[in-house]
C-alpha cells in the first residue's frame, strides 16, 4: 500500500544491534521523530501544563481521549470551533483513540469514583450492551445513554481532527476463555475493518492506525497481525493485555513485533513506564502513548539520570540540589529538591506543575538520547 | 526619624485630586512602585503559579504567611537553607506577616477543614491559652502546642528574612465590647512595641511596618496612629476590620488615613478587590496585598477591562476570543475563552494556572494604569 501524501514514514536507521529503527513520521502538522515518547492530554492538556509550553519544550506527538472530548466539550463542538489543534492551540501531532478502551476499562466506575470527590454526580454508568453493532453505555457526565459504533467513533475523531486516529476495538476481559477471546478477536477485526472503510469515505488528511489484538494468546496475536496487515492501515497500534508481568509482555512482543509490517509506523498503547521502554525499543517499537511519567511526576515521583526520586523522602528536605544536574529543565534551571519537597508537603499546585515539566522533559530527552543511541548501533 | 540605609520610601507625585500620591519603595532587592498590588503566596508560592513566572510578569511584592512557613518547613529550616529568597528562588522584595493573623484567624478551624480533605489529619487546634507573653496555639500540621510571642515572631521573620516584617498584633473579634476592645488595643500597641525592640536589636536589613489597630472604633484607631507613629516603625500596615461594608471602610479609612505619618509607605492589610482598590487609592493607600484576585482565578471569575467574567458562563462554550482583546498576558495571547471553559468544566489543573496568570497580570496592570492616572492628577 503505498503512502498517503499528508503522511509518511521514513526509517533512516536500522540498528545493526537490534531490531530497534530510527524515523521519521511526516504529519500534517509536523514530523515525529522515532523511537518516541506521546504524552497524554485526555481533555486537551496535559494534566498542569499548557500546551504551548509543552510545545516549546519539544514534545511531538500528544494522545488525547476522544472518550473524553466526545463527552466535554463534544466532538462537533471541538469541530464547529475549528477542531482540536486550534481549539487546545496545538500546532504539532495529535493522536486520538477511538473512545473504546475508555468506554470498557472506566466505565465500570473507575472514572465515576475519581469524580465523585470533585462535586460531579454519580451516575450508575457503565456498558450497557455490546452487540455487532458497537458498544451502547451511560456518560460519567450525565447518565446519557451513548452508543459507540466503530462509524461513531471514526466521525468522532473526524470532528476532532487529529492527525492520527484508531478504529473502534474491544477490549476483552483479564479472565475470558479462549473461545471468547477468538469471538472478541474476531468482532474486533470487522469493527476495525468498518472504522476503516468510514475513514477512507473521507480521509481528511488523518492517518489511522490498526489495533492489534488477541490478549496474551501468541497464534491469536499473529492471526490479528495478519488480518490487519492485509487492509490499507497507515500504522499499526498494539492494543489489551501482553502479559500479566514484564517478561510475558517482553515475550509476546519479541513474537508479535517481527510479524508487523516493517516500513510502516507501529504504537505500543498505555505503555511508558522506563523498564517497557527501554527494553521494547529494541523491538522495533516506534511510539509509545502512557500518562504514567505525568502521573508519577504529581504523585512526587521524579525521574532521573540515576533512577526514580521521591520529592519527599526525608533526604530532600534540606537538598539545596535541582532534582538532576544534568537536566535543563526550568524546574532543575531554577528549584532545589528541598523547595520541592516543601511544596510538595504544603500540598501546592504549583508542585504538580513543576514536576510535570520535569518529568516530560525527561521523556523527551531521553528518547532523544535513545535515537542517538540507534543511530550509532547501540542498541 | 531618618530612613534606614536599606529601606527609603520617596513620592514621586502627590495628586491634586485627591490623597493619591505615586512613590517608590527601596529595599534591598529592589524596588516597590506605589501605589501596588501584593499578591499573596502563602506557603512560598503563588496558587498555581511558579515563582520565575511570577517575577518575570512583573509582581514587585510578594506577601509570604509566617504561620504557615512557620509550621512547614519552619523557619529556622528556611534560615539554615539561606533565607526565604533564595530557598523559593525569589529576587524581588518579599513582606511578611507576623503569624498572629492566622492564629487568630484560621486556628478555629477553617485551615483544618480546608486541609481535611486533602488528607491530613484533623487536630483539635485553635487558641489554646492568651496572655501578656503571647499567644498558646495549637499546629494544624501535628497538633503540637506553640507558643507565639512578638519575640518569637520576630525572630520566626529574621530567619526568613524577608524585606518587610510585621509585628505581633492581637485580632479582636468582631464581637467585641469597647472596654475589651481597649484592652486589646493597649496589649497589641505593647506586642508591637516589644516586636519593634526586637527586630532593632538585629535590624539584618529589615523594614518594619507597625500595624494599625482600633477596629471600628475611629477615636481608637486615631488613637493607635498616634501611639505607634511615635516609635521609629518604617512604615504603617492598616490591621483588622474597618466595618461592615465598603462605605463603612471606606469612611473609616478616610478618617484614618491623614493620621499617619505621610513621608512613610503605608499598607492596607488583606484588602484587594477592585472597587475597594480603586476608590481607597485615592486616600492615599500605597500597597494593598491580597488573595482575592488569584483565588477568583481558581474558581473562575475573571478581571477585565469591561468588569468580572465567569468563565463557565455557558455564553463562553462558543467564545474563540481570549478573556480580555487588550490584555497581553500569556493566557490571553494563547488561549480561547472556549477553551478555558471547556477546561474548567474538565476540572483540569491547567485551568487554574492560566486562570491565576491572567488575574495577576490584570491587577499588575491595573495598578501600573493607576499611577499614571496619578501621575496625571486624574484621581
Amino acid at each position: 500500500m503505498s503512502a498517503q501524501p499528508y503522511f509518511r514514514f521514513e526509517i533512516l536507521h536500522q540498528s545493526k544491534k537490534s531490531r530497534a529503527r530510527v524515523g521519521k513520521i511526516y504529519t500534517p502538522h509536523g514530523i515525529i521523530d522515532t523511537p518516541n515518547f506521546v504524552a497524554v492530554g485526555t481533555n486537551g492538556t496535559l494534566k498542569a501544563l499548557d500546551n504551548q509550553l509543552v510545545t516549546q519544550m519539544g514534545l511531538q506527538l500528544m494522545f488525547c481521549n476522544t472518550y473524553h472530548l466526545m463527552l466535554q466539550p463534544g466532538a462537533e463542538q471541538v469541530a464547529k470551533l475549528g477542531g482540536l489543534h486550534k481549539f487546545i492551540k496545538r500546532d504539532l501531532p495529535i493522536i486520538t483513540d477511538s473512545g473504546g478502551f475508555q468506554v470498557f476499562s472506566l466505565a465500570g466506575g473507575k472514572v465515576t469514583n475519581e469524580l465523585k470527590s470533585r462535586g460531579q454526580k454519580n451516575y450508575a454508568n457503565g456498558i450497557l450492551k455490546i452487540s455487532e453493532e458497537g458498544v451502547l453505555f451511560r456518560s460519567y457526565r450525565d447518565g446519557a445513554k451513548i452508543l459507540l459504533t466503530p462509524e461513531s467513533s471514526i466521525i468522532a475523531q473526524k470532528n476532532l481532527g487529529a492527525d492520527i486516529i484508531i478504529p473502534l476495538d474491544e477490549l476483552p476481559a483479564h479472565s475470558i476463555t479462549d473461545l471468547e477471546l477468538i469471538k472478541s478477536l474476531e468482532r474486533t477485526h470487522r469493527w476495525e475493518e468498518r472504522s476503516l472503510n468510514t475513514h477512507l469515505a473521507d480521509p481528511k488528511q488523518q492517518a489511522i492506525y490498526a489495533v492489534i489484538h488477541g490478549g496474551t494468546n501468541p497464534e491469536l496475536r499473529l492471526k490479528s497481525c495478519q488480518t490487519l496487515s492485509n487492509l490499507p492501515f497507515d500504522g499499526f497500534a498494539i492494543g489489551g493485555s501482553l502479559g500479566q508481568n514484564h517478561a510475558q509482555m517482553f515475550e509476546m512482543l519479541s513474537y508479535l513485533m517481527p510479524a508487523l509490517p516493517k516500513d510502516k509506523p507501529n504504537h505500543l498503547l498505555g505503555i511508558g513506564d522506563l523498564k517497557s521502554i527501554e527494553s521494547m525499543i529494541t523491538l522495533g517499537v516506534d511510539t509509545f502513548d502512557s500518562a504514567y511519567p505525568t502521573k508519577c511526576a504529581r504523585h512526587g515521583l521524579l525521574f532521573t539520570s540515576t533512577g526514580y526520586m521521591r520529592v519527599l523522602a526525608s533526604n530532600n528536605r534540606d537538598n539545596l540540589n535541582p532534582i538532576d544536574p544534568t537536566c535543563n529543565c526550568w524546574t532543575c534551571q531554577n528549584y532545589s529538591r528541598a523547595y520541592l519537597h516543601h511544596l510538595f508537603k504544603a500540598s501546592e499546585l504549583t508542585a504538580y506543575t513543576l514536576a510535570t515539566i520535569h518529568n516530560l522533559k525527561f521523556m523527551i530527552d531521553l528518547l532523544h538520547h535513545y535515537r542517538q543511541q540507534i543511530q550509532h548501533d547501540q542498541i
